[in-house]
């Protein structure tokens, strides 16, 4: 049995500027589920070959030339990756060195966390080919606030790494030949933890965002409670006290 | 039939601070269902004359030699003219030169883009004068974050433009004399995509950003299936991949 | 009868740092309802002694020595305690001058307003010690971007004052000199309106937050115009009109 900590999924169709075709969606899916229960997975980065993180659909599948069946299935497989990486026991993070656009941004914006290089840009550019970015606006509203947004999907135009780190679609932005080291540096903090108690937390807090705070209090309390209970609960909180490292069980 | 691209309204009222009267409301709301179903227009700017955008309801209005039933038609056509802003077929622009306050603010923040100059500014100052800005609130609550929203509604403070971009109320801060030229810029961008394509977009937009993922995944898949079987979502495409300019049909 | 205005409570245990046990949020809750019908108290500010502001819960509370339902105890008190801050009728500030972790930074992120020295830093590192944030991840959540709070709650993580400021958490960062001096600059501010509409407006303000568009714009709608029956909005409004500096009853 390999030790793996961390599962890297690259993007690797950079002569296509990896696009998200069907059969990209498909391969991304199940890449990302790729020992999802292994309890030795802690974390995965998502990163791209090439200088465009990913142009988002490919346009040639969404000609009329294919079924409005056709077109049907391109976008709920693009869904269902989008929630599979909310859904997913460990935090994904995207680690992006160029362009993203239109899924490729949503893909970003789906992440748990994203780390950027400053020369890293995002659009979601569907409306000036007639294609409104409106599956990429459901993750990019829930990114960045609505004026942002709105500016990004009427437009099309692009905005800096800078400008996405300040409106929340970005954790961190980094020079381009600290990108890679920054963002292994959080892979390996997370990594460092049990992952039974990251995946716990994950699904609690994604679950608990749209509750009002009296449900979202009531489910994260006993959320604590049941942590508490896990044996790296009391591990954690033992070797705090003890003034020593905790060894997780996961 | 003039080949109407964009339509300015202008609130034109600078000796009263272009209070937001209930006469001033419905002119509002009349000027912004102006030709709404008219396929050339495709973008709607509001700005205004002299140094303040919109000082807010007019308080003589408020008093109580008026009915309560007046003060009530007053909040409510208010409140229909910031959600018709939302529910308009086409992006409506805020162009800001000057201070904004209380449901002047409120304007700005309900549009779909705004653009202010850097000497502009942002209050929501009401309870200093007794009326709490809650229906202000609404609007600017979903714009900020609610610590920033929360500051300027108990303490009636202004922010500044920078200020106001930082958190997510406008879009771009520009110097004075770029103000009309840089929110003119984003209008033409607009103006160039295709009306039918960009109000399918802002309908599904907003109307997701408040659903479950789930619900708003399946909303918008089915948004992008119909903008593909529009002619203009075909016929963007298609330039695309022939590599010309798309003509739109609207 | 004293003519209390403000309402200081001091956290006031800084060699367990301000730990947040069980005894702590008792007493916190009841410092918070101290008298919060009193018609004289105006806002409360939340302060505290030593370096760290709080550490959060006291871990000794949480191991396998105490009971699930010991445990259940705790949060849930805890929760109540965050909610109250948000229930209570007055504006409530947090003013920050050191470290503030786990449940401590749920406190800054729960209360209205936050005021914070350059110093001062904010971290959510549950999930380092088995224990994954949870209930904190609640209000920060709903204070900063889901970008920021996934980091934070995922790597534990610290972030200063001033990235606290861009994303939202606080609502003012000043060098520590000043701190007491800019807090009691708002609470001033706060304290000189009128606490019946403050206290209408703070309600209605955290509750339309969740609700659709119509739905809080219905709400608020009937806010102001409730708002305006009372008192001390004719009172604001005729003294505005009659250029006077009004007279509160409240």
């Amino acid at each position: 049995m390999v030790f793996q900590r961390k599962w890297n999924i690259v993007l690797s169709n950079p002569k296509k500027r990896n696009a998200l075709s069907l059969a990209m969606l498909k391969s991304l899916q199940s890449d990302i589920l790729h020992e999802a229960e292994s309890q030795d997975l802690k974390v995965i980065v998502i990163s791209a070959e090439g200088p465009v993180f990913s142009s988002g659909h490919d346009l040639r599948e969404l000609t009329d030339e294919q079924s409005p069946d056709y077109h049907a299935e391109v976008f709920r497989t693009c869904s269902e990756v989008m929630m599979l990486i909310q859904n997913h026991p460990v935090p994904i993070i995207a680690m992006v060195n160029g362009l993203a656009t239109a899924a490729g941004c949503q893909l970003v914006a789906s992440c748990d966390i994203a780390v950027a290089s400053d020369k890293s840009s995002f659009a979601t550019p569907g409306v000036n080919l007639g294609l409104f970015c409106s599956t990429p606006g459901v993750a990019l509203g829930r990114a960045v606030p609505r004026k942002v947004a709105s500016e990004m999907l009427f437009t099309g135009e692009p905005i800096s790494a800078q400008e996405a780190l300040l409106h929340g679609l970005l954790s961190k932005v980094v020079p381009e030949g600290q990108l890679e080291e920054e963002t292994m540096k959080i892979a390996k903090k997370i990594a460092s933890s049990s992952r039974h108690v990251v995946s716990l937390g994950k699904a609690a807090f994604n679950k608990q965002l749209r509750q009002d705070l009296r449900t979202a209090y009531h489910l994260t309390s006993q959320t604590m409670v049941d942590n508490l209970a896990l044996p790296d609960g009391q591990e954690g909180i033992k070797a705090f006290i003890q003034k020593r490292k905790p060894i997780w069980a996961q």
